[in-house]
């Protein structure tokens, strides 16, 4: 890779950060580029040389925070030999238990992606492609614990599309702050459902264990 | 009620139903209120003298959506005498199974609903008091089931949230029209959860008889 070309990457996260952190907080509605541009220092010209319209740049950076998230999961996943340990560590991860507050803009921004989606073809692409990939990264490792014995033999894609969707539908409730659904709650009901489709044991204990071990890890803060 | 008032009333609904289609077709962010207006067949002025903002406009369709989403259910459900078949016409309801296209309208809304409510207190307070609602028809339903010994006894409240939150997820895919998820596959894994938790019988032939029954309602189109 070019210096020139690294530059152009490092820029182009920077960008991508700044557009989270602004739609985040005025929504996409009245985000302008401009906004984006002046938050991560650069200018309109050059965010629209990179993204073109403001719709592309919601996609890209929930792309670009997806690409985080898989790539931290990953590191965390691969060191763990049962794929019951893994699936905990993946829906941990996707209700952010144990995690900052900070990491809810990434969430807000899904609301505004669903609600860009319907009216904009790049950003119904986008959504999809994301969405198939979290489902097979759960497929995955349902068929892991099947091969393994440790899962009862549901259907695992069934299974995938009924977890993602669970997910998204409290993490809404989360992300607008109902009073009856905290990201605890939330892992809590995810992790009960997966516990009984796949036959699995998940004590209070188990539980317990993982706040502690989040509450003790070097930038975690435990949630719920 | 005066003339006057009941003159009001159907205006207002004029407007609602109006703003309804045009926020689904554009989305909240490009939907101006002059839109909504001239969809109405009124003035903006009197848009804005009822509503205020469109956020508001947005809320209160939704509202009256879902009011007309009660009234009809309840006149079904109210002939039922077992809450496993009352649980069924409301879920059915709920995925549209059976049911014209152009109801769709309303789901598309949900997504603007919920990328608008993080950054409007108004809007916020009209989606909690919405899914507080839904959460409590569905609780009401499962309590009924285990008083009369139809339902396993599963903890109501958290079933109620799951059930919302999975119909919510779901909902998602089917209005993004994902490939993997159209309304009957919808209403196909939301029953099998509903049956495998709550412990009743669901078998193809009910789901058959249910679709050939929609198929022959006066205006019903079957779905999925």
């Amino acid at each position: 890779m070019s210096p020139r070309r690294k530059l152009s990457d490092a820029r182009r996260r920077q960008i991508l950060r700044a557009a989270v952190q602004v739609i985040a907080e005025k929504g996409l509605c009245d985000t302008g580029i401009k906004d984006v541009a002046d938050q991560a220092g650069t200018s309109p010209a050059l965010v629209i040389y990179y993204f073109g319209k403001k719709d592309i740049l919601l996609a890209e950076a929930l792309s670009f925070a997806d690409e985080g998230f898989y790539a931290q999961t990953a590191d965390a996943v691969a060191k763990m030999s049962s794929a019951r340990d893994r699936l905990v560590e993946l829906v941990r991860s996707a209700c952010s238990v144990g995690e900052a507050e900070d990491d809810f803009d990434e969430w807000v921004l899904w609301l505004d992606l669903w609600a860009r989606a319907p009216r904009d073809p790049d950003v119904a692409r986008d959504r999809q492609a994301m969405d198939r990939r979290w489902r097979s990264t759960i497929t995955e490792i349902v068929r892991q614990g099947q091969e393994a014995g440790e899962f009862a033999p549901v259907d695992a894609d069934g299974f995938a599309i009924r977890l993602g969707a669970l997910i998204d539908g409290l993490a809404i409730q989360v992300v607008l702050h109902d009073p009856e659904v905290s990201r605890g709650v939330m892992f809590d009901l995810v992790m009960d459902t997966c516990a009984k489709e796949l036959g699995f044991s998940w004590t209070p204990e188990d539980r317990a264990a993982l706040t502690r071990l989040a509450r003790r890890a070097p930038d975690g803060r435990a949630a719920g």
